[in-house]
């Protein structure tokens, strides 16, 4: 879609986000940029004090910055008590990405029985089965599937190649790119003497308002009860989230996690990327793990926790591989130390079969 | 597809299973439910011994339970020798999710070379190139693409925005779900002067009977011999299996596990999630390995394996991985020690030069 | 596409790479093989010394093998300096899969817009945006998407069900295999009092020629500048790279791979499958990483690095992590010993806090 350049005055930018203004008011602003090289006519911002020696630097038109940076540069300004949201905000506006012509496209595949909200736009190769619904000023994109009985929410985007399974629900203002599916069957497999029976998955997915779910990232549908993902969750790509997994609001989670069945993870929780997190356990409220963190318990008190050896040269850690696999000598080494020194043993072998993990 | 609502009597039920039934044989049964709170009409089950306590709760009108739990429960029940394998086989006769129109979608492109068994559904934007054949009574779901020459065993189902390979063959009732890849390009280079020349991969996926595939699953094509599934293997979504792997019969692997090229997997296997393979190596027959285990080389013998270290309180965490790195001192501290009380060394860093993984 | 077989004869093979011929040079050659067994009418190679004692097996017609191998075998030969090279470049003369008839399908979407050079094929199913430019000889295959402004260069070829995300741009010979996302939105998220706000995401993603980008790998596109992947680099299956990375010049990458924002990878860099690598850090040139690696810091200097514990049986590794968790009381037991022995203490807990990983 052809759209004309969008352009505000600085005083206009300040005006509408409540900021300070510092500066030639009449300055134009076309768009945004990063602090350096920085662009002239647009606007760029320094979030971290860290960054305060490349102000002096930037060929930006104006930075959005904190009082506290404010006299390290003497250019146009908008002073803001969070630069980096006030930024953010700004920038939405200079977005264009999720501009859409409304509309249903005539490759698009949209059942007799569905219901389409306002001003909704389906895409070339979009399908929509019987009884979905697409609420109000929401978008479709190529090749999505939306199955039979599944709800979008107003103001939803599903960019492209994204799979909604029958009867799954999403909130409003869904954000879904592409080769995400919503609930694909669960693996619940059960045993028997001709091998593995596949147990039904007759539960859904239920998605809460305002949540960005990642490329190619799968949430499966639960078995009997419901996957629920809360409101304000974002999930980043490549993520699995196994069936009968709740997760809490506003908890944000980073590339290529796993959690499996039917794990709890609270409210708030920021996850790091590649981190795998064990079925049927509980995470508190405001946990942060750290990336490739090994999670094969439950965590009942906030906090950060993280695993994990980092690599080093590979002939070090082929010597610390083999120095971890020898700790059973070390500890017979101080044991027959301490006898010969008739000093009190401390710790044996004997307690790691105590550990429950 | 609107359907009417199935309901069977539990006597029906238990005559096709071949069940013990106990209390009301005329109890109508609509569904199947989770045993907390359960539904009234539905049927749920009992599989194991420490959800016992939950049978006075439930809300369920009948359980499926063994005989060493019937004396728990006073409401109608079916007595099951495998209580979770009867639940699953009557859980499908209620499970709609496959049910499909026969017939080719106006929108889907079959070239007139392929050949479609009786009773076939292919969806809307579904590809099936020439040569292809797609066994009676399969469905190939919306936008799935079958490249030429590609097989379908009977009663498959290709959920949507599945991709096969030319050539490639799946066997009976296949299960693929949205996303998987099955016969793309195997990763294989070959170094040259210019860069990396692109070895081309000449070779198929070969999957057996009763495979199930989740979404976003990747099978590499072989270079020059083939990449083989064999029946019955049950792989979960986001899996990654290389050219020339060949997967043992019965095998099931979890979410986000990667098998590099060439290893050979035994049958009955057990793979937990995020679990790495490495390539060139054999897993024997009944293995059994942990989530997020690094597997590096060969396993012979059948049992559980696993490695890593769990999460733990960041800052702890921090001194675990200090120490770890330590280990060369404490080596060096016991040898020092060990010649002032003239104890015999037992053992010294060399050692870990031999080790071979 | 029906193809009729392609034959060649041995000197004509010798004659178009270069490689010296041994043994009949009117053996025709209908395609290549494995060692072992071998076809009749087929090349095979020997591409390492060990595989030497399979040469005397083979049924192949004729086999590319190294000159210090040529005397272990007697059959019809190609002598060439690296076999493995000659043979990949052989083998890509009797490959198929690269075939299209040129000419846009039906059922495409093509904007009046979008510029397609000479030659091109357009699947089924591809969307091609307004002012895309498809460069001549490139094949867009079923159900891709390729959004507004976006650019492919010459004799590239998208699989299947691959999104190119707007103003994104790939380099000449681009090779993408089905489910890649290029150009999804980076995951940037600004915290607010009502929850995580969206951080626009107005960079590209910039790829180089003669990348490779395999199923389901995913490559986000910057926040204000562009994620760059610069010529010549391979990247496999699932791999996970998010926004304002650089990837260098033919640096590979196997699959599951995950790369954190803003981190800069050099060139001819070797990445092994599964290996995490944090954010924000650099990695320089000719660095080797092996699988399943955590790297959270930058590395300087070229090598081979790597990190992790091998599985082993599971009872020994939960001994294992239980003696790692107690590595605090092998530092309290030495330190005792020590000073009952009047030794001077080397490395005590404190240090572990030092550590700035």
């Amino acid at each position: 879609m052809q759209t004309a350049v969008v352009t505000f005055t600085l005083a206009e930018l300040a005006e509408q986000h409540g900021l300070t203004l510092r500066g030639d008011p009449h300055t134009v602003i076309s768009g945004v940029c990063a602090l350096l090289p920085g662009q002239a006519g647009k606007l760029s911002f320094c979030g971290e004090s860290r960054l305060r020696s490349q102000l002096s630097l930037t060929q930006a038109a104006a930075v959005i910055l904190a009082a506290r940076e404010a006299d390290q540069y003497d250019g146009n300004a908008l002073i803001a008590a969070e630069p980096a949201l006030a930024f953010a905000k700004i920038a939405q506006g200079f977005d264009r990405s999720k501009e859409f012509t409304a509309g249903i496209d005539s490759r698009a595949a949209v059942a007799a029985s569905a219901v389409l909200g306002e001003g909704c736009g389906i895409g070339p190769g979009a399908v929509i089965e019987a009884d979905a619904v697409i609420g109000a000023g929401s978008y479709i994109g190529p090749n999505c599937v939306v199955r039979r009985g599944a709800r979008i929410g107003a103001r939803s985007r599903l960019e492209a190649n994204v799979y909604i399974g029958p009867d799954c629900e999403l909130g409003a203002r869904a954000l879904v790119l592409p080769g995400a599916v919503v609930g694909g069957r669960g693996f619940g497999l059960v045993p028997s003497a001709s091998g593995w029976i596949e147990m039904p998955q007759l539960g859904r997915v239920i998605v809460g308002d305002d949540v960005e779910i990642g490329a190619q990232t799968s949430i499966d549908r639960g078995a009997l009860d419901d996957t629920v993902i809360e409101d304000g969750v974002k999930l980043d790509n490549q993520i699995q989230i196994a069936h009968n997994c709740r997760i809490g609001a506003h908890t944000a989670i980073a590339a290529c996690v796993g959690i499996a069945g039917s794990t709890r993870i609270g409210s708030r929780c920021m996850i790091g990327g590649a981190t795998v997190i064990a079925g049927h356990i509980t995470i508190a409220d405001n946990v942060m793990l750290l990336g490739m963190a090994m999670v094969t318990k439950s965590i009942a008190v906030a906090g950060v926790y993280g695993s994990g050896l980092p690599a080093m040269p590979a002939r070090d850690w082929r010597k610390q591989v083999a120095r971890v696999r020898r700790l059973d000598r070390v500890d017979e080494r101080l044991q027959s130390i301490e006898e010969t020194l008739r000093l009190t043993p401390q710790t044996g072998e004997g307690n790691g079969e105590q550990d429950d993990f």
